[in-house]
């Protein structure tokens, strides 16, 4: 059996989401149980008779609004949906935990009671890149905004650590996301990490990218500053919409309409890809447990991916492969 | 009459783009004198003799290669075609210059002989974002890697002078890009530098704005590191590529094929409005003359634009109206 803790106060409509959402896993998989934190009498009626056996409901009044500061988050609500729930993991009455809730607040408590892997100092928020083939890990997408050049490194070691235990390939091409391929370009914390990133000889170091290429494929671990990736993917989400607002109107005539209406689901779903969270939920690397956010207004669909995301996560035993690794390598 | 000098050697193609490129002008506007500096063996079988009185060659042998460092560029080569051109707008033989050559040499050499205007420390590059209605100016894109709060602060009073000079409005709104709206998110220059255009009465601050706000014209002017701003605007770039190509492939049965064709050159040119140098060539804000910077591999077309960018900046005195308003701002 695999057991998921799930944050069910998190997210802008809370259980009337993250229930079903969760729920629908079952369904799918037939080793899942789940431990639904939060509001008894909000979640309770949202459980169907046949899946009561599946689902343990641990109730608590608290939880984290979307704009709680992470520090009162921590200290101020020792009984938060969110802080049960990954409690649940650290006491390994679950295996991981998933939350659509306030992201820093998500950083500060899973950091705080879980613990960092041993060399990483920070954990990172990673997600997959929508690319035309393969698959690109980029990290940090927004949990560390003033990166030094010691923590890029650490991101590249977790991102390669990452890509090789889920088995996408052995040694994986990490780059240096930067505003030139030159050496001489970029900044010194961007210097100086790809000098440390080219000494270590665990990484498959292959340079610098400029953000052009970050869809390219061309890597399949891109570092980057969480500042810098954050407005990166969202810039790209932001022109995604400019693009399907623009085609929609370029053929707004009547006798060319249905084409615009052909292509917008086709560029929505694009778009979607483009937001780290939304698709399957991201990862948050270098904690010792599994933990996936979830998008705040997740939609049900998006909710049960990101709760299959740490399902897969589990079963494939990537955490266990991912630490093996981390720990063959000296820092 | 107005005259602009012409980096002639600058760009991936030299004079066979910009002589032809920077001619194209003179029939567009009846009021344009020429300055072509580079080597008259490659310039002069390029002027049809009837526009050969409205163009003035001036010889050069020295030319910035694209990958030469700055400090090299202005230092060992004293008689380079990019700086004969900027010198030539410092002693007020031309109004303005144009160079497709290597932007870290054209800021140096800039910066160095023309001299920023006072009360700013740094040159930004600064372009026009492609928006559904009104004008964006976004700085900086490229040129400052590693801003502190005050540089900030001074790219969005040049920003802001910029967008008033150009008349597109009375108080234009400034935005500084951040990872979030709270005013505790990002980082500390970012905070820092919130803080400090807030406190000024010349800015009409509209406080921090996301990625994904990059392109809704919810901004007259957004303000961020040169490193952020470069990167956000290639990764836009990048994903309209990678939605091409998807749109390219999904429509890829024959009968849907013409489809994918339709669509290809309507969204190559919005890839290029992400190019800030492409369209109209960037301009170099926060210096006591008019530099534009074209895209190095500019066709014809996208070098004529430059020009007559670096034309309408002279015809409009928008330089006067700026360094006005600049010298209203106490700093």
């Amino acid at each position: 059996m695999i057991t998921i803790a799930i944050d069910a106060m998190g997210g802008d409509f809370g259980p009337l989401i993250t229930v079903p959402g969760a729920l629908k896993c079952l369904e799918i998989v037939p080793d899942l149980r789940l431990i639904l934190i939060g509001d008894e009498n909000q979640i309770s009626p949202l459980i169907p008779r046949n899946l009561q056996s599946f689902v343990e409901i641990v109730h608590t009044d608290q939880c984290i609004s979307m704009d709680e500061k992470p520090s009162r988050a921590l200290r101020g609500l020792p009984n938060s949906s969110m802080k049960l729930a990954i409690q649940a993991v650290s006491e390994k009455s679950a295996d991981a935990i998933v939350s659509a809730g306030n992201t820093g607040a998500l950083m500060a408590i899973s950091r705080h009671i879980l613990q960092t892997l041993p060399g990483i100092d920070r954990p990172a928020i990673m997600a997959r890149l929508p690319v035309k083939e393969g698959a690109t890990y980029m990290l940090d997408l927004g949990a560390n905004v003033d990166c030094q050049a010691e923590h890029l490194y650490q991101f590249a070691i977790m991102g390669a650590a990452f890509a090789a235990a889920n088995g996408h390939v052995i040694q994986p091409k990490v780059a240096l996301l930067n505003v030139g391929v030159e050496s001489i370009k970029g900044n010194q914390q961007v210097r100086l990490a790809s000098h440390q990133i080219a000494q270590s000889e665990a990484l498959n170091y292959i340079g610098f990218i400029e953000g052009n290429e970050l869809f390219s494929g061309k890597a399949d671990v891109i570092v980057c500053d969480g500042f810098v990736g954050n407005v990166a993917l969202k810039a790209s989400e932001g022109v995604m919409r400019l693009a399907a607002e623009k085609i929609h109107d370029r053929f707004s005539v009547w006798w060319l309409r249905w084409l615009g209406l052909m292509l917008r689901p086709f560029l929505k779903s694009l778009t979607k890809e483009l937001d780290p969270t939304y698709l399957n939920g991201a990862l948050l690397v270098g904690l010792q447990g599994i933990v996936v956010k979830g998008h705040g207004s997740s939609d049900v669909q998006s909710y049960t991916n990101a709760v299959m995301q740490a399902y897969r996560e589990v079963a494939n035993k990537s955490n266990d492969h991912f630490e093996e690794i981390m720990n063959q390598i000296e820092f």
